[in-house]
């Protein structure tokens, strides 16, 4: 596993070791969206990454990253979702077992994700204590790694790939716009950007409603967050010492963004570019709806982190009473 | 206008015709949908196109082939959705007036799109008299062209567009199924299938609900479409004497498939593949779903006709009361 904040020559390894098991996800334009916002936007669709999310490549990561000791014991996290897919994706194709702990709140398609992925999976309160005492459990009985969704190294590592597979096919990006929840996308994202588009301002997009991120920055120390409000599920995560260091050192500024925007936003998506997004992807337009002058004339790109939504639960279906 | 049925000469001048204005849409695969079926399955994605589907093939090669004169007059149709939006955006692109003839009943999100277009909108009673009797008053008044939706050969010309792109890309072919309503993308398939990859058989998905199309064949007669019951707004047409005559001569089979099918091809395609797709659409897929051996093992390309979807009215949630 990797020890230090990634190098360049951390991320190319990263990306040579899981190539043959990630997709290359496109990156897609739309004519009638750069007309309305008058400017270039460029989205990197990893809600076709496999498992639906950007996740798939840090899990993999790490998984291919440990000694075939570790590996046979298996690997553990506890997570609300997408990276607990990911990760027991990640084992499933190496054929080493998976444990994963999640709150009982988690998303329904998601608990069937996991499940149908053969992991073991153990539910439990949804507060992060609980986890964390489950998790501990887990390994003590079982040996397994544990793979934490962003305070990891390896997994950072292996979402700067999305962003360097961005700079292979774009060299010119102003800005690009990844959204912010523990802050392993935007850690990997801003390590890219320093090393292969030294041009390309990186910025984090926050919902207003779990902005943790924007005040830890801002402050310099790491916020908790503390009953967040937002509708972006996979964005409720607060950031670890080594996101924290390497967002403070990397990023731009955070942006912070309003639940109708989002959703807004995440329509926009769906009804103009006929993709599937979840809400903690549409978090990146939402940034340019809410801040259109700063990105006017400009190519941007954002990163579309994932597609995996309750397609019975839509924000905006009003269910009548 | 083209007056006899396309040649492939004719199909290869109209793409180059039509080149600079369609987007040239993606051809996807999912590797949890080939598994799950057990077949090589390829998407070209319709939906992706301008307006959100195919329709804006054929619009654009007809109105392009009209003489400068004719032209300026402008172009009119009666059309509930798709071809309505697709004619009066080709029309808008090369800046001439377009005329609309549509049913009151048309969802909603389709007139917003004909409006946003700069079309001319004359709604009417939802039968075909009502819209025939409008629309022939229009022409008188205004001189416009008439481009029919599909009994039209320049439009099924342009249609043709969409599987000569997946047969440059795709030599291989099996099977390639596409929705059938009036029968204008399944005779521009079958032609390009004909000219282009003669050892692909050509079939058409067509609803149980509204399956005049399989009876006419099957029968060597037109059937009138009566009363058809169907979630797929964009299949209610009936066979013309130009689709039933180039279906009957190229068309391996037409193959017919119930609501519950439809609906869940249509929801298998949004989770797995994480794209928006209609009813119409999905309708390709749900013959896979019924008919599964027959495509075991085989090589199958379906056509996503498009992506035009009501997201308030998703087909799988039930209103509560």
């Amino acid at each position: 596993m990797l020890l230090n904040e990634p190098t360049e020559q951390n991320i190319i390894e990263a990306h040579e070791r899981i190539k043959s098991i990630i997709h290359r996800t496109p990156i897609l334009t739309s004519t009638s969206l750069n007309s309305f916002f008058g400017g270039s936007l460029f989205f990197k669709c990893e809600n076709f990454q496999k498992v639906g999310a950007f996740k798939f490549r840090g899990a993999s990561n790490a998984l291919l990253s440990l000694s075939n000791n570790d590996l046979k014991k298996g690997v553990a996290t506890h997570s609300s979702g997408n990276h607990a897919a990911a990760l027991s994706l990640a084992a499933k194709i190496k054929n080493v077992p998976s444990f994963i702990v999640m709150p009982r709140t988690a998303p329904k398609i998601k608990k069937i994700a996991v499940e149908g992925y053969g992991a073991k999976i153990f539910f439990c309160e949804p507060t992060l204590k609980e986890r964390e005492e489950t998790l501990a459990k887990i390994i003590e009985e079982t040996g397994a790694t544990v793979v934490h969704p962003y305070d990891n190294y390896a997994v950072i590592a292996g979402q700067a790939t999305a962003s360097r597979e961005i700079f292979e096919e774009l060299n010119d990006l102003d800005y690009l716009i990844a959204p912010t929840g523990g802050g392993g996308l935007l850690s990997g994202t801003a390590l890219s950007a320093k090393y292969f588009s030294a041009r390309t301002k990186v910025i984090g997009a926050e919902p207003k409603g779990a902005d943790d991120a924007f005040r830890s920055i801002r402050d310099g120390v790491i916020h908790p967050s503390l009953n967040p409000k937002t509708i972006c599920d996979g964005l409720l995560a607060q950031l670890s010492e080594r996101t924290f260091s390497i967002i403070r050192n990397n990023v731009e500024e955070i942006i912070t963004v309003g639940e109708e925007s989002i959703i807004t936003a995440m329509r926009m998506i769906w009804e103009r570019m006929k993709i599937i997004v979840e809400p903690s992807s549409a978090v990146a337009l939402a940034v340019i709806l809410e801040s259109g002058e700063k990105f006017a004339g400009k190519k941007t790109g954002l990163i579309l982190s994932g597609g995996n939504v309750d397609l019975e639960n839509l924000p905006w279906i009003k269910m009548k009473p």
